[in-house]
C-alpha cells in the first residue's frame, strides 16, 4: 500500500520513523507492505531525521493528493482551510481514502468531505484529530456501536489542563503560570486559541457529532476559557471536594444537544479529577457500556503518530472503514441545540460579599426567589485576617462567600446572580462554575 | 446476518435486548440487518424476559454451531472445556465467525482455536473475555497497532477491586468485607476464584499473548490473591501515598516476560488509584502512544453484552478481522517466563518487630547486605499505645514497622527478608507487597 503523506513538521516526522521502526510488525498486522512513495511539505532541504529518499517529492499536496503514486492520502498540513482542504478534497475525489489529523478541517468541513468520501466509496478517518493518542473515534465508532450514547465529555486540551494543574499544585495564579507554559512550550505565545477552549471546542464537535448522529455544529458550541479561574476558586474546590478542569461536553438533552466548553468542577475522588498535566481524556455514558473513561496523551509528535498509524492500518486491513460519522453524511440529523438555560446541575458560586449586616439575607433570598437551594455555604475571613496574624477584617470590606448549589437550570443560577448584582452587595461580578456530575 | 447465540444467561438475554433496542442503530452502522436465528440453552421454557420465538431452538450448542442457519456463532455457555469448547471448535470448522466472552476457554485453547479460525479464514473474536465493556482487545489489536507494547496492566477483577476500595474506605478487615461483598452478591460464595487471581489471571494471559506475540501462557504466572491484605497495610499505604490494588501486570524483560498477579501499591494520586469499587481498567506502554489508561465496566450483562456487540459489528463490516492474536497462532513466539527474581522495582514490607534493643539494626543489617537501601522507615506505637491512652507500650512487644526501598530486585528483597525470620527478631512472617511505578 502506498501512502502520500503531506506536511513533514513533528507528526509526519513522527509517522516516518513509526512506519520505519514498525515496518514488520506492521506487515504482520495488515498483510501489506506499507510504502511511503509521495511527500509534500513546504522545504524539501530541512533536515527531518529522517530518510525520504525513496519518496517522490511534490511542492503541492493537491498534486500529491490526486497523484497515481499514491493510494492514502495522509494530510498533516493542518489549517481549516487553504491546501489541506483542497488537498483532502483531492484525494476523495481521485478515490484515494484519506488520513488526516486535522480538527479544525473536520470541524469546519467535516460533513461535505465525508459526503465525498461516501460518494467515491473510501474512507476519511481522523482518529488523530481528537485527544492526539486516545483511541476515541475507534471507540466511539466501532467499540460502542451497540450504544446509544447519552454524553461523551472530557478534557481536550493540554495547555488548560496543565495550567490548572500547576495552579491547583502550587496555588499560584493564572498568569504565572501560563507564563511558565509558555516557557516551557505548553503554552503558544498568542495562547488565546487554547486557553480560550476552541481547541478543545473543535474536539469536541467531532465527537458531538460522531456520538449523536448529528451535522458537525463548532459554531453552536457555548465556549468558556480558564482566564477567570482564580487560585480562590481552586483552594475552594479543593475544600468542598472537588477539582477544576475544563471540560468539553455534550449531552443529549429532550430540546436538543447541549454543547459545551467550559471550566467545570468534577469530584475530586475520581479518575478524571487525576488526569494532570497535559494528559486529556474522553468519558462516554452509554446505554449499554455504561460509564468509560480513555485517559492518554492528548497531543506530541509520536502519540498523534500512533493514532494516524492505527487508521492508516484499518485502511490497509479494510479498505473502506464505513461512513466518516457511523451516519451516512446525507441522513446525519441537523443540528439542534439544547434550549438556552435548560442545562440542569449543581454550580459552584463564588461571590465578594460587602460584610454589612444583611447582606447575606439579601444574598440567599435571591437565591430563594428562584428556587435555588444551597447545599454548601462557606464564609471565611482571608488568610491574611485569620486570627493571630494580627489583622481585624474591617465591617463593610469585601469577604469570599462560596456557594454550592443543589441541582438548578442555568436560567434560575443566571437570574438570581443578576439580581444579586443589582442589589449593590457584592463588589465584584460573581464566578460561577458548573459541577460536571460524574456517572 | 444470521446469529446464533449459544448460552441465554444474563448476558446472553443482555445481548438479545441491545439487538432489538439498537436494530436500526446497527443497521447503518454495519449495513445489514442482524438477526438472532438460533438460539441454545440449557432451559428452554425459562422466561428471559426477551423473545426468541423466531429463533430455532437447538438443545446443544455444538449442533447450534455447525448449524447451516447461522453465520456467526456467539458462545456465551462459559467454562474452560466441555461444550463451550466443543461448540467453538465446530463452529470454526464449520467455516463460521465466532465471537466469545470465554476467558477461561482462550486462555487454556486460544492458540488452538485461532489456529482452526486461521485455516478456515474466519474470526475468532473476544472483546468481551477481558474487562468487560472496556475496548481493551480493540485498542491493543487496532488503535495500538503501530506500537511495540512494553507493558500492560490493570485492574481485572472487580470483586478483589470492590473488597480492596471497601476496606480503604471503611478501615474494615479483609474478612468482614468479603462477607459483606457475597451478601450484596459481589463475590461467589467460593471466592476463591476471584480473591486468589485466578480470574485476573485468565485475562492477563490474552492481553499478554496480543501485546507481546507470544503463546497464551495462563499457567506461567505468579499469582499471589488479596487475602494476605490487613487494614494495616492499607493504612501505612495511605500514609506513605499509595492505594494497594490486586493489579495484573505483563512486562517485557530482557530475560522474558514477566507476567504477574498480585496486590500492588501505586501512586495515591494517579487515575487508576481512583478506580473504586467493582470497576476495571487496563494501562498500556507504547512506544509511540505513550501511557494508555482505559476505565470501565469489568463484568454486568450490558457492559459484557456491548463489547460482544463490537465484535459483531466488526464481523458484519468487515468479515474476517484478521488474526485472532494479531500475528498469526504458528509464528507466535513460544511464551519465555522472566527468570525468576528478575523483578526490579521498589518494595513496601511490614515487619512485626520484637521491640527490643538492636532490632533495626539486625533489620537494616540485613537489606544492606542485599545491597538494598530505604526511602522510608515508619516505626510508630500502635494506635491503642498512642500518648494519651494510658497504655504504656512494653519493651520485648511487638511493634510494626514500615519500610519502602528505593528500586532492587525481587531476589535481593527475598533473601534480606529470608535473613531477617531467621535471625528471629519478628513476630510475624513479613508482609511484602511491590509498588508498581506508573509512567
Amino acid at each position: 500500500m502506498r501512502l502520500g503523506i503531506a506536511g513533514l513538521g513533528t507528526v509526519g516526522a513522527g509517522l516516518v520513523r513509526l512506519l520505519e521502526k514498525h515496518r514488520e510488525r506492521l506487515q504482520t498486522a495488515t498483510g501489506k507492505t506499507l510504502n511511503v512513495t509521495a511527500v509534500s511539505a513546504r522545504d524539501r532541504n530541512k533536515d527531518r531525521g529522517i530518510d525520504i529518499s525513496a519518496a517522490k517529492w511534490f511542492d503541492d499536496p493537491v498534486a500529491l493528493a490526486s497523484s497515481d503514486d499514491i493510494d492514502v492520502f495522509v494530510e498533516l498540513v493542518g489549517g481549516e482551510d487553504g491546501p489541506a482542504h483542497d488537498a483532502v478534497a483531492a484525494a476523495l475525489a481521485a478515490g484515494k481514502h484519506v488520513v488526516t489529523a486535522n480538527k479544525a478541517l473536520l470541524a469546519k468541513h467535516g460533513v461535505e468531505l465525508a459526503s465525498i468520501a461516501e460518494d467515491k466509496g473510501v474512507s476519511l478517518a481522523y482518529e488523530a484529530a481528537v485527544a492526539g493518542g486516545i483511541p476515541v473515534i475507534k471507540t466511539l465508532r466501532e467499540a460502542l456501536a451497540g450504544n446509544e450514547v447519552s454524553r461523551v465529555y472530557g478534557i481536550l486540551n493540554g495547555t488548560c489542563n496543565y495550567i490548572l494543574t500547576k495552579m491547583q499544585e502550587e496555588g499560584l495564579p493564572f498568569e504565572d503560570v501560563l507564563e511558565e507554559a509558555q516557557d516551557l512550550g505548553y503554552a503558544e505565545a498568542d495562547p488565546t486559541f487554547d486557553i480560550g477552549g476552541h481547541d478543545a471546542a473543535h474536539k469536541l464537535s467531532l465527537l458531538t457529532s460522531i456520538a449523536f448522529d448529528t451535522q458537525v455544529a463548532f459554531d453552536q458550541i457555548h465556549l468558556e476559557g480558564i482566564e477567570s479561574i482564580s487560585p480562590a476558586d481552586i483552594e475552594a474546590a479543593d475544600e468542598l471536594g472537588y477539582r477544576i478542569k475544563l471540560l468539553g461536553v455534550a449531552v443529549r438533552t429532550e430540546t436538543g444537544i447541549d454543547q459545551r466548553v467550559h471550566p467545570a468542577m468534577v469530584a475530586k475522588h475520581s479518575a478524571i479529577a487525576e488526569v494532570s498535566g497535559v494528559t486529556n481524556c474522553v468519558a462516554i455514558d452509554g446505554d449499554f457500556v455504561g460509564n468509560l473513561l480513555l485517559v492518554g496523551p492528548g497531543a506530541g509528535a509520536e502519540a498523534t503518530a500512533s493514532a494516524v498509524m492505527s487508521d492508516i492500518r484499518d485502511v490497509a486491513c479494510y479498505g473502506l472503514t464505513g461512513a466518516p460519522f457511523v451516519t451516512p453524511a446525507w441522513s446525519l440529523a441537523p443540528y439542534q441545540r439544547a434550549t438556552l438555560g435548560q442545562h440542569t446541575g449543581a454550580y459552584y458560586i463564588r461571590l465578594s460579599v460587602y460584610d454589612r449586616p444583611g447582606a447575606m439575607a439579601a444574598i440567599a433570598t435571591r437565591m430563594a426567589e428562584q428556587e435555588v437551594s444551597l447545599e454548601s455555604i462557606v464564609q471565611r475571613r482571608p488568610k491574611h485576617q485569620l486570627p493571630g496574624t494580627g489583622v481585624r477584617p474591617e465591617l463593610g470590606s469585601p469577604t469570599s462567600v462560596v456557594l454550592i448549589t443543589h441541582e438548578t437550570t442555568e436560567a434560575a443560577i443566571r437570574a438570581a446572580l443578576e439580581a444579586i448584582e443589582k442589589d449593590g452587595k457584592i463588589a465584584h461580578p460573581p464566578q460561577m462554575i458548573r459541577i460536571e456530575q460524574l456517572r
